[in-house]
């Protein structure tokens, strides 16, 4: 039977957020995978790669898997209602409602995190109590049908942990093969536990934009969502 | 300085092979990521994303780094000489010629692996030598000006160690703790030496069409670059 995956895509979304989850998705047997937004023009991702959705929030089939990305384009679906009313109505339907970074704080606004153990990038996490959740460590966090991943490249990490659910773990370690998932990394600076205090800084400070912005719209009180 | 990145997009391009590194490359400061093909029409990948060429061959500035990935439609670039030629002049004025993946193939299809240390997708290692490369161990690695990286998501550690050569070890954790990469597979799965057997067979049936029509290719006698 197939699966149907649908993730969504936006301006200025983390492209890697999307496109590792993706590539997972993808690889998977009789698997559909749509890239849904309000239409079909392609997006500037927030690093610049040209990303086309496929298929229309109006035309959006029943997911078994729904996928919120993050980046900075989640600023302006923190406040957009017709985007969280079709993440909030797909929820219902969905097998999975997941998030990979700051994708969380989407479906915190969407009303979908109250009372549930989630995680985010490591820069917003602070901003999951706000929405009701219950911050939890974690690259991938599950929590019934919720499924949230760390920052960007846990999306990776994520997609072996979907396919598990869905198809096994066998299904998951083919396609971990085939995508030669075995990371070796050249620097140990992935966590702010990890990274020199100089690189944290760095990092935080290029953060610094987006993350004040949204800052911004939740102290403004008028952020569908927020409950505290 | 602005640093120019030209990453070669085709058809059935193995997307995750490509936006692993662009996110990379991208998230430096001053960078410009080319995604570079004979037209800038909408392509689709291996998987079906659809990715848009930003620059024609034809209007390629110099590059620092040429960057070819992998997937099934290397198997196209494997005789076409236009793409060849492109990559072989490119690779005269880059600072870095590299791939990723079956990328690799395409870079020994251009002359470019003789008598050069290299890797690849651990299912097509055995082209290397019939392409006069030395085939070596390693996620990533480098020989001179030529960085070759192993399947996919060998991509993220390539990126890093490509920034880090480019800008230094800070700068590269900078953008590893920004893009949360401190990977934590759920199945340790991701060779063909960790892979239960199983997992390995399925994995081997699933490559398999791809291989044999690569393997043709070379055994035709007219594949350009082949020396074994």
């Amino acid at each position: 039977m197939t699966l149907r995956f649908g993730i969504l895509a936006f301006p200025a979304v983390q492209q890697l957020d999307l496109s590792g989850p993706y590539e997972l998705f993808a690889s998977a047997p009789d698997a559909e995978v749509h890239l849904l937004w309000k239409d079909c023009a392609p997006l500037r991702s927030a690093t610049g790669l040209i990303l086309t959705p496929t298929t229309r929030f109006a035309d959006c089939p029943p997911l078994d898997v729904l996928c919120v990305p993050g980046g900075g384009g989640i600023n302006a679906l923190l406040e957009d209602a017709e985007t969280l009313a079709f993440v909030r109505e797909q929820a219902t339907r969905a097998r999975f409602v997941t998030s990979v970074c700051t994708g969380a704080l989407v479906l915190g606004a969407a009303g979908l995190l109250i009372g549930k153990r989630a995680t985010t990038h490591w820069n917003a996490v602070d901003f999951l109590a706000r929405y009701g959740a219950i911050p939890t460590e974690g690259r991938v966090v599950q929590d019934g049908a919720l499924i949230t991943a760390g920052g960007v490249t846990a999306g990776i990490d994520f997609g072996l942990t979907v396919i598990a659910a869905l198809l096994g773990q066998t299904e998951a370690e083919t396609i971990q093969l085939c995508l030669e998932y075995a990371p070796a990394p050249p620097f140990q600076a992935g966590t702010p536990q990890e990274a020199p205090a100089p690189v944290l800084a760095a990092a935080r400070q290029r953060l610094a934009p987006s993350r004040a912005a949204r800052e911004a719209i939740l102290a403004s009180g008028r952020a569908p969502g927020v409950t505290a």
